[in-house]
């Protein structure tokens, strides 16, 4: 079954170990932010410095790649990636990032918030989310160091997917940055596959 | 008043708002990671995602740079900064990184252990310690995202002088990681300072 996530909202639900997720842009040019914990405690998340760190890399994309959590566990593993382009550099947008990167445009509360209420019945709070794995996201970085955000090169009905690797609690968005998306809002699907 | 950190341990302390925290590199070519959080609540801490967003880079060094809270606050400002390479990309060394990076080494509970225990008595568990902002550690990177360790540039005597924006606890470091500090362990030093 696949579920989709209207624009500028998330989800959560649950992935359990050796179960795949499904996360599918479309209509093309959308981004989708991850964050998973283990089911059994939320005390261990995804990391992006373990993941930069054992993968000795920021591109964090394409097949047989490992996400790995605080504890230095495998939490994902992707098993198919018709994009190769995301981002696990930058954190969800929200309320508070409009006025100091949007300052022209109303504030909204975000992949941040939406992450915040969506998890918020498996005890997550808004403050225990971390920098996000941001599929599809496109942040190009110089070699100084400066990065940007630019649009998305996936296409309509482009995937990528991800093997559990432990009982896991995911939260999932479709971004509600303009920037990040091409200056449209569109939405994600996603399906738990056995 | 200047305190020493041992090499391979760690050390947690305030810095009021308006302060300022010098760390000190005494003998060259070491690390220190520092990790930061509110005072007033510990849910509020050092975000290397919201740092890379706002400053739009990933190199976070020289006068000016400010690093940011999760919750998109200003926590620290760069008012000195003799050696201008850190990184903010990798987490901690801990016990569980030593059998994936360094396999034929005795393990070490590393600078993630040597946090938890420091700051421990304000309430900051190991699980909720973030990617931490290594001080004078030399992580290139390459076009292609891949990179690598490298012994740091920092000479003996160097300093990075930060100012506290919020009142902060603070957790620093002498990094335990071989590579990190191009292969011998020694000590770094901080000061507060109104």
């Amino acid at each position: 079954m696949t579920n989709r996530i209207p624009p500028r909202s998330g989800a959560a639900f649950e992935v359990k170990a050796g179960q795949t997720l499904t996360v599918t842009d479309p209509m093309g040019g959308q981004v989708s932010d991850l964050v998973a914990f283990w089911r059994e405690d939320i005390g261990e998340w995804l990391s992006n410095g373990r993941t930069f760190d054992y993968g000795e890399t920021i591109r964090v994309a394409g097949e047989g790649t490992v996400l790995w959590s605080n504890r230095s566990r495998p939490m994902l593993t992707i098993t198919r990636d018709d994009v190769g382009v995301h981002d696990f550099l930058l954190t969800p947008c929200s309320r508070e990032m409009w006025p100091i990167v949007y300052p022209d445009e109303p504030p909204h509360r975000g992949c941040l918030g939406n992450l915040a209420e969506a998890l918020a019945p498996y005890g997550v709070t808004r403050d225990a989310v971390p920098t996000a794995f941001n599929v599809f996201m496109n942040v190009p970085v110089r070699p100084d160091g400066r990065l940007s955000v630019e649009p998305p090169v996936s296409k309509a009905g482009d995937s990528l997917i991800l093997r559990a690797e432990l009982d896991l609690i995911v939260g999932l968005t479709a971004c509600s940055a303009g920037a990040s998306n091409g200056g449209t809002f569109k939405p994600i699907d996603w399906r738990v596959s056995d």
